[in-house]
């Protein structure tokens, strides 16, 4: 029972085939019918925006299913029509049940025969852009990798057309730390994963000399090679500048541009070729959300992530901290007890983590939330969890892991938007669907990030940087075609399309590793 | 009896005229003769190079100085000339016996006369820069903040030539983290650290709009004042920019751009001008240290900074990961109980802080330590903390607290360069002096700093980043003499001098704010 395709307004909003309530579109009065595809119903009560109303008789006990997923159950007979909140709807046993794989969902039917043109990496992966990397190992050597990659300009690069650009990935961190230590390990994880990249064709590691975070142990233990370009070094070694070998800031400038030079031509030695649709690596995220958030762009995430797996691609979620909550949920969907509990240790691990400090993950629907019609700590969490569409839970990874099976996996990050991308993106994903309801302008590179936009008021105040407008579903889009038309947007921006943030030169502040652990 | 003015390269190093040992500067055999100024004696052993001699007969039971403080006791008598190590020297009560307040040196002889050449500013303090500051609230504005200031390279500021640069700060946080919690607090300390710094002729703070970190919140709290500049906005109004309220990136650096168009001419409507050197705020660093770091740059910045003080000046010592092991005689040098008992919480702190993590300080001398001539933690701790000179402990900060005494003060951060700098010049340090014995490259704005190599071949290495060659104290410079030459250059760099880092545009990736607690 799609929503309609029309351009009238709906009054309701069915978010999943799979669902027995819908969503208020507008407040619908006593006694008011509303149309639904296939027929039309007439609300019992009132029912406010943002509220649920129920599509179908739900018996006492039942579950109540939204974004295609059980929200919670019927705690009395609700009628068709009637008001759906905290009167008749309860957690039940989501509370308390893992119930661990006991309902993976069945494998989509695939999608096959899409494609989209982009990169073939000597290890077989797929870029969809390709750039030099020039990584700082430490952040004293930030500056000098920031001069380096800074020091080719459009004009300096036009002989270089195949080359979408010269990066510096800078952090804050490399020294301080212990090393070997969680923090080390995490960092040198994110630095390989950019190095290794299938969107980098090329790189350059700039550290000081003394820092704890060595080149040496990073490029030993992350086993990084030069895959593409670095002409002027034996085959397969990685290209590595230490500031203190070199005599300092400027001759490691200087030394750094030489390298770079010597690079480009086999960097842009490169083509765009038709490449399967299962080799998107898509990462989720969402940022500055709102109330329309959890109605129009992350459901429509979901169906466009949906499709990625139909494919055979791979679909990350990541945001544990928002994920709490609707872990009851994806513990469920798991494909295995395995999978299952690796999401419960990383939830068991963040209540630590947090409890450190004295605070407490807390996703409870507040009086506000309540207030705006949502009823339960899972539905409240899987407003965000939508992105991740409905298919089964494959994996749960380490922050900046790469996956090692196809289809949906969680990874393991904060909610914060720079540092949740960053593990995504170190992990390997080649394309970013970042949803917003504020209005977020975000942009991580080296993969491009397509920009969503839950309501048309702020799509069109800030067009600039929106690549979609996941708005159109208050107007009658409905989520099923706006999944479609996000997972097209997909395949072009993996094809070379350029999103807003590109355009804009977004992506090189946004690199923030997540550092957990003692700065020293 | 300080070291010999010679060119001749000394044997041993009188670190501070009321220290009973020396450090050998070469390893002495067995009955060969040693000069020291004033006299001559004989190494009863060989001392090996780093290791002790006693320059006097030191009954058991009586204090070793070093740094001109106490490293232990003499655990059987000493002779002139023995070996001092860990067979005739030991902790002793600096074990267990914080002594607070309970040896507070007398103030120092004052030094008058003595002036710099610097900003006056309305609120009376004094700066040795005049930058713009272009700060970034919250990551998601740290693009446009870059944007914005980089828009103006120095052909656009040739007509203002009284304004040194403008700076984008922008850091890895400002949401994700708990609405007024620690790690909120301290990121808006830093924040109107920068846009309040006596370094900074006027600011602009730009953020995303619906970040935790508010601008509202910031500028209401820290009670933020435009001071210098900002013509555009109401006298005293900070000038502040909304990326959601401009409509994006685009809008958002167009109206920046703008905005600091307005400002550049009262920004540069500034003349040095003479200001007493008790305006001098000076931070002291040391970063990728070497065996020489605790012999020659250390002591000679503790000789520069016990000159500040005796200005009538303000150093700050940081590192409160470094102190560790030498807290003790820092207690006993405090003015009060009270200063006593809050560098104890603040080590207590870092001690449960690591210990979450499953870590633990350990300053300790390592078995290599013990072998190049450390034998206790509180000598090996004063290799770092000799930077602080030898005046009373007046004050203990928090990280980017603004002092509010004069004299010489503990400010707790991490030991790591750019986070523990960050801090001290957030605080208010007009100049920073910078020891390192493997090469930092490090610049912090808006803050010079003087970077000072601990030994001569480092320094021809890196000729391009240091400023003053310490080494020279290995051919016969005086610790008091290098510590004069430092303290001149403090003067001179204060004036206007510009320190090499500044030369090649180091410091704005170096901006790095300690954030402690759990990214959501
Ligand atoms: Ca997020
Ligand atoms: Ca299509
Ligand atoms: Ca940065
Ligand atoms: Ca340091
Ligand atoms: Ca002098």
């Amino acid at each position: 029972m799609p929503a309609s395709h029309s351009s009238a307004p709906p009054s309701v909003i069915h978010l999943h085939p799979a669902d027995n309530v819908a969503v208020a579109a507008k407040t619908l009065a006593r006694g008011e019918k509303f149309a639904l595809s296939g027929g039309s119903l007439t609300a019992i009560g009132e029912v406010r925006f943002g509220h649920k109303v129920a599509l179908a008789a739900i018996p006492a006990g039942e579950p109540v299913y939204k974004y295609g997923q059980v929200i919670g159950y019927a705690s009395r007979p609700i009628s068709p029509g009637e008001h759906v909140h905290s009167h008749n709807l309860h957690l039940g046993e989501l509370h308390l049940e893992y119930a661990k794989a006991s309902q993976t969902p069945p494998p989509p039917t695939p999608i096959t025969g899409r494609t989209f043109d982009g990169y073939r990496r000597a290890d077989g992966r797929a870029g969809t852009r390709n750039y030099i990397a020039v990584i700082s190992t430490v952040n004293c050597s930030a500056s000098v990798a920031k001069y380096v990659a800074h020091a080719f300009d459009q004009s300096r690069l036009a002989d270089f057309p195949n080359i979408d650009g010269i990066v510096p990935f800078t952090h804050h961190s490399g020294c301080g730390m212990q090393f070997g230590g969680d923090m080390h390990q995490t960092l040198n994880r994110v630095m390989a994963g950019i190095a290794r990249h299938p969107n980098i064709g090329g790189y350059l590691l700039i550290g000081l000399g003394c820092e704890t975070g060595a080149m040496g142990y990073l490029v030993q233990q992350e086993q990084l090679l030069q895959l593409d370009g670095g002409a002027s070094q034996p085959a397969g070694a990685p290209l590595i500048l230490s500031m203190q070998d070199q005599g300092g800031t400027a001759k490691t400038i200087e030394a750094g541009v030489a390298r770079l030079v010597e690079m480009l031509p086999r960097v842009n030695d490169v083509r765009r070729q038709p490449i399967p649709a299962s080799e998107i690596v898509l990462a989720t995220e969402c940022g500055g959300s709102d109330a329309y958030s959890g109605i129009t762009a992350n459901p429509a995430v979901g169906a466009a992530a949906d499709r990625v797996v139909a494919t055979g691609g791979i679909s990350i979620l990541s945001e544990t901290s928002e994920i709490y909550g609707a872990e009851h949920l994806l513990t469920r969907r798991a494909t295995s007890v395995s999978v299952a509990d690796k999401l419960i240790e990383r939830i068991e691990w963040w209540k630590g983590y947090v409890g450190m400090f004295g605070a407490e993950l807390d996703n409870n629907p507040s009086p506000g939330n309540k207030e705006g019609g949502l009823t339960t700590i899972a539905e409240k969490s899987l407003g965000a969890v939508a992105k991740a569409g409905c298919t089964a839970l494959v994996d749960v990874l380490q922050y900046a892991e790469p996956p090692s099976k196809r289809g949906m996996m969680v990874m393991d990050t904060p909610g914060y938007d720079p540092a949740s991308v960053t593990g995504m993106v170190s992990g390997g994903a080649n394309v970013v669907v970042f949803t917003t309801g504020r209005g977020s302008c975000f942009g991580c590179k080296p993969a491009p990030s397509i920009k969503i936009a839950t309501n048309t008021p702020m799509y069109q105040r800030m067009v600039d940087d929106m690549d979609i407008n996941a708005g159109e579903i208050l107007s009658g889009v409905s989520v099923d075609a706006m999944g479609e038309k996000i997972f097209d947007e997909i395949l072009a921006v993996a094809s070379g399309k350029p999103t807003k943030s590109e355009k804009l030169g977004i992506g090189e502040e946004e690199f923030v590793p997540w550092l957990v652990g003692p700065t020293l």
